[in-house]
């Protein structure tokens, strides 16, 4: 909106309110990001964690240096309550059943953004009534290292795709924040979230059972069999949307990230829930829809399932 | 052979040399066993072990006490220079073609007793012109913990079956330990070597990848599944000589070594070459003959393949 003025234009900035909910690794990184620019709120699970990111900031570690960004938090039953331009849902799959109810109160007019791994939120999207809903992909390696620290291990980029409506309601936004943050428009949702699975199923199922950094994937000859056979099984299942540049681009992330320790072997390593419904889970069940064998990723699913039982124990 | 006396019949003790190749956990117990009542001399590999053994003897710990037995040593480069009555095969089946040409150079009629996991060395024993010989399986539990130093997990028997020649050869000389180190003889070898094959393939394979004890592999639900999948596919393999009481033997291995951790957990945990081609391996390769598709097998040996390149390393 502009205003005439007898001798010059003034454009009003709107102050764009911009809500998080999720407090991991990944809400975090968001939410220090859009705090650079933008009014920013982090809706939580516990009452604990929106009390100290409201107290002290969030601190992001990045190359040795320290940095803190002052957060509004909140916990997510109180999110109806606040006026936003725009939400991204930052919980995992697992999690995004006990936060649709809340979802489900605010303003059909709210465009959000799904961080998700794997492909089964999009089941769930379908039952939401607004108008503006997209998916993304992170390409970011963070790690949370407290209720109110994160760690960036490397910066890539973040993918994101119309599910329902306009790209408009979010891309002048996005823009903005292409110098720190980029986003990248990718042209078809269910494309890009199977290239991330891919890269999921691979890396994640096969670290988080051999006990190995992404690296070891594919220098080991013997852990690059398995790689391999993990990723034609998967091939297998989506036939039509798998091409080989979804294995060229797996063995380019095990490269780049090659010291990193995947997120699912975080996981059984904390003791806490892993993503392997969302992932290899999803997976198997499309497996077998189709009725096709997949013996490794079934393996891999009931080791992990037996090393999450064990770690929880 | 009795000797005739005036007055009472003086029966002539026979002293018996038992010779045993190998200083590891087995050979070092059959040791400590034999030097209880016989003449007993270890051959080794390293000059410095035979040394150690010479000097300090072997400490068996077991049951939190300590016993010291005496024993000769010397390098197995030095066999045939022995006179001996009978000699244990105590070496890991990988080690066994470093073995094979010394076992060549000593007499015909001296009785061998071949103690390896797997069925590979059959072939092995096939090319030797020895007239007695034996196979056996161990089920007790024993841990090398340094040279001349054994500790004694679980004792059960060991199993002993002819393979070639007369069972009269040896069977004197077994009955005359069944009080404290009992045998038991077998008809058929290749099925006593199947029983034992079994229960390696499924708690050996599946503890190594996992990290787990044996008991957890009956106690963990998802742990379990892969058990039933690894003893089908290895029934599928071997269809006429396998049983369900395998299973239950495998399943009962389980439970009453419920507290140990499997020779290849702790081979590839000290960073030493596991006995996965003489368990998985040879198990992948008559699938292979007979055409049979051993998914998980197959899993498992990339997967030890690439651990034991890794703590090789």
């Amino acid at each position: 909106m502009t205003k005439r003025n007898d001798h010059f234009i003034v454009k009003e900035v709107k102050v764009v309110r911009i809500g998080i909910v999720g407090g991991g690794a990944i809400g975090l990184l968001f939410a220090t990001q859009m705090a650079e620019i933008d009014s920013t709120i982090v809706f939580t699970k516990t009452v604990e964690q929106a009390r100290a990111l409201s107290e002290q900031g969030i601190t992001r570690i990045e190359n040795e240096q320290k940095v803190i960004r002052c957060v509004q938090a909140d916990i997510t039953e109180q999110i109806e309550h606040y006026q936003l331009d725009l939400l991204f849902i930052a919980v995992k799959q697992y999690q995004l059943p006990s936060i649709l109810p809340y979802l489900q109160q605010i303003s059909d007019d709210l465009p959000l953004v799904f961080l998700q791994n794997g492909m089964r939120h999009l089941q769930e999207l379908d039952r939401l009534t607004h108008k503006h809903l997209f998916v993304a992909t992170v390409e970011h390696g963070v790690l949370r290292i407290g209720p109110t620290t994160i760690d960036v291990r490397g910066r890539n980029r973040t993918n994101i795709s119309v599910y329902r409506g306009e790209e408009q309601k979010l891309s002048p936004f996005l823009n903005s924040l292409e110098a720190t943050f980029p986003f990248v428009w990718r042209e078809n949702p269910r494309t890009m979230l199977l290239e991330k699975l891919s890269a999921n199923v691979v890396i994640n199922s096969l670290t988080a059972v051999l006990k190995v950094t992404n690296g070891e994937l594919i220098t080991n000859s013997s852990f690059l069999k398995l790689a391999e056979t993990v990723f034609a099984e998967f091939s297998a299942v989506f036939p039509e949307d798998v091409q080989e540049a979804m294995w060229t681009n797996v063995k380019q992330i095990c490269l780049k990230t090659a010291n990193n320790r995947s997120s699912m072997l975080s996981d059984l390593e904390k003791g806490q829930q892993t993503e392997v419904e969302a992932i290899v889970g999803y997976v198997l069940n499309e497996a077998k829809k189709k009725e096709i064998d997949v013996p490794l990723l079934q393996t891999l699913y009931w080791m992990i399932k037996g090393l999450e039982k064990k770690s929880l124990d």
